[in-house]
């Protein structure tokens, strides 16, 4: 399967209704909250039967592209991308040049939001991080829950409701790739406390180069591998 | 429904088994190509019809995580993370805030990428860009294509697959959001053909300055709003 293309007859009918009501859906034109026809419509007017339309129905479902109301029945819905990439996002069984991909995807991340929290930082987001170090200093054993702490929060700063989201999810990931490596608890020259220091007073760009440093470890390991594996 | 929660009552026949499965994925520690038992041996194991395993099973296999093969049957698979996010990734039916979320994801790894691009970028990739921007100077009546291409190309050079492709799938957003403000051609200070000559001659921080002076029209805007709508 290449790109999400595969032969017309390898698809199993459940694919082909499916992408049936993409095509009708876009052509439509349907809004979230517009009514659907129900099943037996959608059976007659497709030539297929009830239990296969039933099953592209339930992928739409699981998406969030369309829910059952109590009184209205099926109608279109606003797809909750986040979610239904948690429901793939299973590191157990992912492939490692995948997880490495995603590993990459979060350190771009964490390097690329700084602009996004010099716009929106707020003097109770600062207090709060400033907490969050502090219970670092006391508790070092935590280390990965510190991590989680300190670096959600910063997500969270970014009023980025979807991205926070997703970093929540890459974070697993992140801990896998860690344990395969078997690293222990590697820190950059700048520490968590630094950074939140560069956030009070420092600009944009000390921001950077901050988390540059902060990160440079991660990067060290890329460029020791050099290629991907 | 609060992150993924829903009372148990109120899920369907399809969600209860889908979830059960996913318990019994990960307790039985299945990895691709593990086998599964039969739709009939899990509608019998569960206490359901075999219809409603169907279903469930046909989730799954839109996600990827199971795959049919010719003799072996139903196995476990490499679950294709961005094909799902394409199949959610619908622009005319998400609301605004979630594509305002996407945007600003965007944004983000595009400032994100200059380390692994200083990492990975090879001589070929310098002469593709040179040649994506001579096209651009001649041809200014293509600009999203223009765009599309010498981003794209960025994207490419991270040697990362999963974040090219992923990209791919906010190209649509990034124009559905630009259409949406009625924004005409508005360029930053710093031109892709300024890009490339940093990539060649610069630094890693040359280029982190570059890249954000060549977006800065995009963070004026953010700037603007102030908050998010």
């Amino acid at each position: 399967m290449v790109n999400g293309i595969k032969p017309i007859a390898s698809r199993s009918m459940a694919e082909r209704v499916e992408a049936s009501l993409r095509e009708y859906f876009a052509k439509e034109n349907f809004k979230p909250g517009d009514p659907l026809p129900t099943e037996l419509e959608l059976a007659a007017a497709l030539g297929v039967s009830r239990n296969v339309v039933r099953e592209a129905l339930s992928r739409f479902k699981m998406l969030g592209i369309i829910e059952t109301k109590k009184k209205t029945g099926m109608v279109i819905s606003n797809p909750d991308i986040v979610g239904t990439f948690e429901k793939v996002l299973t590191p157990e069984i992912m492939d490692e040049s995948t997880l490495q991909d995603l590993f990459e995807l979060r350190l771009v991340l964490e390097m690329g939001i700084a602009d996004l929290l010099f716009l929106r930082k707020t003097p109770a987001d600062l207090d709060e991080l400033d907490e969050i170090v502090a219970r670092e200093v006391k508790d070092k054993h935590f280390r990965i829950s510190n991590e989680i702490a300190f670096h959600g929060k910063l997500y969270e700063m970014t009023g980025n409701e979807t991205m926070k989201r997703f970093q929540n999810l890459l974070l697993p990931v992140f801990g896998y790739v860690m344990k395969l490596e078997n690293r222990k608890s590697v820190s950059g020259k700048v520490s968590h406390q630094d950074l939140v220091k560069i956030l009070r007073k420092g600009t944009v760009k000390d921001f950077k180069d901050g988390m540059q440093a902060h990160l440079q470890p991660h990067f060290d390991r890329l460029q020791h591998q050099k290629s991907k594996p």
